[in-house]
């Protein structure tokens, strides 16, 4: 969407650990996650102009981003929260550029956290669970969120032979990634079988087709590309970002099956001039496994419909042509709510650096990342690159 | 903050009626903003590509931007919710300006409404009140905002001996405005013994010091200056914006007299090159009457500590030197949640396009609008004008 390609950098990243970390709660969380970010990037926090913060959900505190800058020491001249769920980091990344293009700020940090594992009840999470659609033509059926996914996945099965097995082929190459990964929350290594055999939750889906609930948090710092070459850390170049809204409410769609990602993708290729082909690997938003299939096909890895066998053959798992959430995902490193997208960026800075040890790709020039909000609606695709282009 | 001075104009723009506005709820609100804005701008819906909504509070509902998009039919690339209070609309603005300029989108919309007068119970709205400040540090004390409002005026009086009657003539002035507003929701003209004689809030504040609660919404149209020139109506021009965190908690304020508007309001004076003097017309966050005094004072319009005696003189009224809050603010004209700043913004376009009938000002060529969420928190300004600079 942005003209400039390669004019803005990431310079600085951390993660919390993830899992049940009960202490400190979101909002240190969240300020632990800046304060690491900072010292990646070797910046200190008077260097801070613009802070962004993502769906504060957990602590639902109205003013998020300005009390994390007041619990900081930090005096932004922008600063605000935003709100479209899964792709809310790559809305305030892009947001961050045309910033930091139109020199409004120099230096943004975004940074979410969340505590919805230790920080809810088992009660208050299903109430939570309960309470997604639309409030007049869904909820009153009674559908939890897992409930509409199944939904798309029947209809992925109905339209294009898509089988349980092929479903469970995604959580099974992305707990590959997450074994080679010592920050993920779970790391045995699983198979076919033993997601079929989970726990059935809403059919056809298993418990394994489901992603994590975790706490945790983390936070990028960005900067323009002049000011990130004399920093300490290898540059990683923003290189455009695509977003588009599909359908808000499972009810109402046109299809199940094909997503507005089609279109944020489409966004994203053209700013950043690339096309699927030249993408070394890509972080999905996996929140159940049939939404990866329908974003390997919306964004131009397969046609319609062979997402299933591509995923099933191994091209996403370690070693594949395409590898996929080789951090480990939603489904295995982490879903600690509206932070999940920016684990997902953390990691592909770490790959595109060459940070990543054991799980470390040969080849890591050009990242996708996909985040997506509310069941089928907010998209958004970002591409990243070790080189400006 | 933006380099740019009137590379985007304000196109189209419109309110709902406000006041007690039972149907058809926030989300009608809404999209009858939006139609009424798109039809004063002379632009059928598919040209929007951008779509901001403020701070969903009267419908929590989580994704709203996308919902709204939904139900209008719409199918922006950029499309999300903000959430920082009164100051949302000119951060929104602000983001708007850098995605047109960047070319990320070429028709942005940005609306609220909030049904908050007649949407929540006398129980639920006393529950909101008290659920303002730090969850830890402020609310076990059990102060509503008003009292937090309370604490400030008192602070005012202390440092600089502004009196009630002083608090009392902001009031008084901003009713003479709405009096000429057939818009407004409280047009019978007061005097300051009215507001003295009123029944007392939180002292030394009275219920005339305090703004109003209303339904209602707004929207505006934006788009390149270079687009504006083909359409209807005379284009209002952006010509800059600033932003600036102060405290978010009352308790931990350095000042509770000096506001992060010092900042916000140089930097706005900095992008748009101008300086107080220049400004014709201000429209202030007037959420009670102290505000727009330290409003007054910090974005350079009086000495500090100065600000009651020139209200008291009269110069914000009709007729005065600086009009401020033509339209008859939140005190007069609506507090209708989130989407107050909007309403400022329209009423400052209508008076840079001459609309106004009985009161437009005699000149009216530069006008500042400042909003500010959080008690003392999230401050943003902005300056327009009838021209380019």
């Amino acid at each position: 969407m942005s003209r400039a390609r390669g004019t803005v950098a990431i310079v600085g990243i951390a993660d919390t650990p993830v899992g049940v970390v009960p202490r400190p709660g979101a909002t240190g969380l969240c300020i632990d996650a800046i304060l690491g970010a900072l010292a990646d990037a070797g910046l200190p926090k008077d260097a801070v102009d613009g802070l962004v913060t993502l769906n504060p959900t957990a602590e639902p505190y109205t003013y998020h981003a300005e009390a994390i800058a007041e619990s900081l020491g930090l005096a932004p001249s922008w600063c605000w929260s935003t709100l479209t769920g899964g792709s809310s980091a790559i809305g305030a990344l892009q947001q961050a550029v045309h910033a930091i293009d139109a020199g409004a700020c120099e230096v943004v940090v975004i940074a979410m956290a969340d505590s919805l594992r230790s920080g809810l009840t088992r009660e208050a999470a299903v109430a939570m669970q309960a309470s997604t659609g639309h409030p007049q033509f869904e909820r009153p059926y009674g559908a939890p969120v897992v409930a509409h996914y199944a939904l798309i996945a029947r209809a992925h099965m109905h339209e294009y032979g898509t089988t349980p097995e092929q479903f469970a082929a995604v959580a099974v190459a992305t707990r590959a990634h997450a074994a080679r990964n010592p920050a993920a929350q779970m790391r045995t290594p699983i198979a076919v079988d033993d997601v079929l055999a989970s726990r059935p939750i809403a059919d056809p889906l298993k418990l394994l087709d489901c992603s994590l609930v975790s706490d945790g948090g983390a936070a990028l710092v960005l900067t323009s590309a002049v000011r990130a070459r004399d920093l300490r850390r290898p540059p990683v170049y923003f290189l455009g970002a695509g977003a588009a809204v599909g359908h808000e409410h499972v009810s109402q769609a046109r299809s199940l099956t094909t997503s507005a990602a089609v279109e944020s993708g489409r966004r994203a290729y053209a700013a950043a001039g690339a096309g699927p082909r030249e993408i070394d690997f890509a972080q999905l938003y996996d929140c159940f496994t049939p939404v990866v299939l329908i974003e390997l096909e919306d964004l131009g890895f397969c046609a319609k419909g062979e997402a299933g066998a591509f995923v099933a053959a191994g091209h996403t798992a370690p070693g594949g042509r395409l590898p996929v959430n080789t951090h480990g995902g939603l489904l295995s490193h982490a879903h600690s709510g509206h932070p999940s997208t920016l684990f997902a960026i953390t990691e592909t800075v770490r790959q595109l650096r060459g940070e990543c040890g054991e799980r470390q790709l040969a080849r890591a020039e050009l990242a996708l990342v996909h985040g997506q909000g509310g069941v089928l609606s907010s998209h958004a695709t970002a591409i990243f690159g070790r080189a400006p282009r």
